[in-house]
């Protein structure tokens, strides 16, 4: 497998793109993406698990019930979330669904809907008909960067990437976008991501395989990335590249790939998070599951004591540790141990058997000053493991979050 | 009953305090107090349950099951949460609670012992021992105030109060200190309260009523004020009005007085938030259960979304919705209303039946600017109702929290 790092999510044969502004963002800049295939794609998605979801979750969920085997077209607008509508969100989620399917020529429930923005404000689906009539003119695969451009909100940089997997068979291709903004809690903020293959795969392999690369990707950055009234991940399959995805280990070389571009894409999100000045991994051992280990480290990542000690510089481990023992997770303290590290360096041990270190704290000191470094916990308990990654908590994350809506 | 406000922990009969510098803090402040009674008190505690329970947590656990009937002293140091410091570490708690027996001449399992600091630091035990030996000839009902300062970390200003209970056999007294510095997330920081009484009372019925009160006080402010490494709330009844606290008519009205007490205490701990500039109650209610209520109370009160948009005086109220879908507890999104209100002033109509009312922005803004107000959440489910107190997140407690330590 092969990371491109300029591949879009029109990298992969037979997808075109188009970005536009429809006058949804106040900024004027674009807001509103299609990504398009002329031929039917298998299609997944994973979804907000909020109570709250938004018009177009609730849209998506009934559009993919009905034809994952022939998905067409993903519309994607920003500064509008259509969550907490009701009815009236509902209908213009369908509207702009049906909008699409005029403008790019297929049937309503073979297109998308994706929103991200405020809450409790509903689409203009005037300015969302215009938009989507520009765009469904505008499609081809030069705009694939164009489309990651259109869909971010107070993301600093457009998130996309694109993988070559070489099978047995031949060589497919993935290609992936993402917006996360308020990602220090993503729960709450929408993430969204995209992600396109000319491989030939089923929706069922489709759903497995997105399902499992979630879970150790998009789910691992800071807190629930399941829980907003937005956050969706789809992926779209054409098989443009003739190569067919079906047995065993070609489905799990393929499950690789996707996991690395959901990998890719998540850190990205997390180095740009709001305000974000440090970017920090951290790996949970000695757990007695997998479960109880990302458990453990959703609780570290999301401690505002511990990640205000992060943006400070400051070693105050002794948060880290106060952190993992209020996660619910069963453990021995007298069993704790801890290390941090330069991103590469040498892991420095700062607690064993639950009591301090001996230590150099300069050194200690000097690792906490860096813009990325690896946290080691290690509960002593099992064999369950994970890594969680997060970044700091500043000043500048509060104004950001003070000052949108109004 | 009646609240005191400038009541303390020697309001009630028979108490004496002293408070002490014994050069644990840096700054070189009152950083040592004992309570003292000459005559053995019935005492409970509530402590908190997180895994890393600090060494004073443990030993007064276990002086606790064996002398809740007879205990006379708690001594209580600030600077140094003595928590994580393995064998060591509860070495030096148990020798405080033998210096201080020592100091006010009673038996160790007499002595309780309070820590609250920087966590992976040990008590000097030689700078405990000297103020302990100073505190023990300091001891006087004057002192109240003093101790109260004592306790103090980032604490801006001292919390304590009493109040008379008038049962039908006459008045009994109770006063109560806290302190809790990093209140938006009591769970991390350390939250320490002593109550005192001169009613007569059973260790196991203080024990009942003290739990009680602290689910509805301590319990509800921010986050789980259950999971620091030294939280920790005691009371102790030394009986000196020679009222006893026996039937249950006379119970439940003692209980009212300690619930108002821990009430008054938890709300000046959230109003002392480190950084905090607005205070928040919020109400949830139409929940299937008063847990339940509690449930979505906390998760709203502990986003960082909700508590910046506080911060920035911004009615983006879809982020307090959308916390509420991610709380975990069942509800109906198509039931949800929301409403907003000055502290003593008319409820406005934000959203019913899940999607916006035609509103007046203008006044909505006008109320989130305030110092403070009352949010109201209804689920619209059942008749589960429950209130929480909390702050918003500012600018300074990112800078108090990354600047702690070192």
């Amino acid at each position: 497998m092969k990371l491109v790092e300029d591949g879009t999510i029109t990298t992969p044969s037979g997808f075109s793109a188009a970005a536009v502004s429809c006058g949804l963002k106040s900024s004027g800049g674009l807001d509103l993406a299609i990504v398009h295939s002329p031929t039917d794609c298998s299609a997944a998605g994973v979804f907000t698990r909020n109570k709250v979801a938004a018009a177009p979750v609730i849209v998506d969920k009934d559009t993919l019930a009905g034809s994952s085997d022939r998905i067409r077209a993903v519309v994607i607008n920003a500064g509008v979330a259509n969550a907490c509508t009701g009815p009236r969100g509902l209908a213009a989620a369908r509207a702009s669904q049906t909008l699409t399917a005029k403008a790019v020529d297929c049937l309503s429930d073979q297109v998308l809907v994706l929103s991200t923005g405020v809450i409790g404000v509903l689409l203009n689906i005037e300015k969302m008909a215009e938009g989507i009539a520009v765009a469904g003119m505008q499609l081809s695969p030069e705009n694939g960067l164009a489309a990651a451009r259109a869909i971010m909100t107070t993301d600093t940089q457009p998130k996309h990437l694109a993988a070559r997997i070489e099978l047995a068979s031949g060589w497919v291709t993935l290609g992936g976008m993402a917006k996360g903004s308020g990602m220090i809690h993503p729960d709450m903020a929408t993430m969204l991501a995209v992600l396109t293959t000319d491989a030939a795969v089923s929706p069922q392999d489709l759903d497995y395989v997105l399902r499992r690369s979630v879970d150790r990707s998009f789910h691992r950055i800071s807190i629930d990335g399941d829980t907003s009234t937005n956050d969706t991940v789809l992926i779209l399959a054409n098989g443009a590249s003739g190569i067919r995805v079906d047995e065993r280990g070609a489905l799990e070389m393929f499950a690789e790939g996707v996991e690395a571009v959901c990998g890719e894409l998540a850190r990205k999100i997390v180095r740009d998070g709001e305000g974000a000045s440090k970017f920090i991994t951290l790996v949970v051992s000695g757990a007695r599951s997998e479960a109880e280990a990302v458990t453990v480290g959703r609780v570290i990542a999301t401690s505002p004591l511990v990640k205000t000690a992060f943006a400070g510089g400051d070693p105050n481990w002794g948060r880290i540790v106060a952190a993992a023992g209020r996660s619910g997770v069963e453990f021995d303290p007298d069993r704790l141990a801890l290390w941090v590290a330069a991103e590469t360096g040498r892991e420095i041990p700062v607690v064993r058997g639950g009591a301090p270190m001996e230590m150099d704290v300069s050194e200690l000191s000097a690792i906490f000053k860096l813009p990325s470094f690896r946290v080691h916990l290690d509960l002593g308990e099992g064999r369950g493991e994970a890594t969680v990654w997060t970044c700091d908590l500043t000043r500048e994350y509060v104004s950001i979050n003070a000052d949108y809506h109004t």
